[in-house]
């Protein structure tokens, strides 16, 4: 079994254009990697440029120092569409859809790459930043450091739809459905 | 350095109380753990307990088939509050609150514990569903697992408020400030 291989609900699989849907869509992820052989997970932002993951940081940040010795990294990012109500407590769920992905992360030191994997993150997060804020000077771009991972890896996972009920429960006068759950971008604060 | 002290902006540190407070808003978290050498990463609902996580699911989930055998998690909890717009590209950030735990998951196996875990990870998500909707069966029980994690190899990092311009950045004809984020439950949806 590899693991991308879904153990679990293989019937919410997904295929790799919600992969990269997803990716884009999350506004973070959540990074894996082994430390000292424990785990270690740490949150951050991504952007993907085609079949490419990009991450970036400080060069002093654990998370760019361990992943730019080819450190293995899995990168898991997951929407949260619902919360599924049934009638029984057993079969409650999430609707949500997420991403695993599996990599060793690549330091990226092509100046045009990694200007274009940044001006990605930023515009991911913040569309149209690169071009209203100032851009990065030299020594700033020294400052950062930005990692790419191969989209290559990679399972998508979906749950959608009302509960499921079991057999037994259909009858129960208990409410039952989906209470939709959304990340939602308020009134901008100026500074 | 202990692996729960801050390596990157350790003014950024919180106390217990808001990893507890964290913990509690967040609505899933995201379960790092070390199979074959590699790091997985896995979303999913927890709960706390006074000083206890609890995380549930299948026994034949990878999580908890990983988890009971006594192996070390890191679960990582993520609010994200806001996205921060700084004049300059670099000084770009987020709003978050965050919280790293480390531990070995301990199998619950005591029944009124079980019950409990059970009850704070369905209340957690969907508050008043444990007295709503049918409890679980014996049956169900067996088929559900319960992992507990002690609250105490734990650090809590927080950003807040408007962006960090550079020196010479005040001046810059851009507009900065604080976009709000937040998860937003909609319209319940009948079955």
């Amino acid at each position: 079994m590899t693991r991308t291989a879904l153990r679990r609900h293989p019937e919410r699989a997904a295929d790799l254009a919600t992969v990269r849907a997803v990716l884009d869509e999350a506004l973070h992820c959540h990074v894996g990697l082994v430390r000292d052989g424990a785990p270690v997970v740490l949150p951050t932002i991504h952007a993907r440029i085609d079949d490419t993951l990009y991450l970036h940081g400080s060069p002093a940040a654990g998370l760019l120092r361990d992943g730019r010795k080819g450190l293995e990294l899995c990168v898991t990012a997951t929407i949260v569409d619902g919360l599924v109500l049934a009638k029984s407590v057993f079969s409650h769920s999430m609707n949500y859809r997420s991403v695993v992905l599996f990599g060793t992360a690549r330091r990226v030191t092509d100046a045009p790459e990694k200007l274009a994997g940044l001006k990605a993150v930023t515009e991911h997060v913040a569309p149209g930043r690169w071009c209203a804020a100032r851009r990065p000077t030299e020594r700033e771009l020294r400052e950062t450091e930005v990692l790419a991972l191969p989209i290559a890896e990679v399972s998508a996972k979906v749950r959608s739809g009302p509960p499921v009920e079991g057999p037994l429960d259909a009858e129960l006068d208990v409410w039952s459905g989906v209470i939709p759950v959304s990340l939602v971008r308020g009134e901008p604060i100026p500074a």
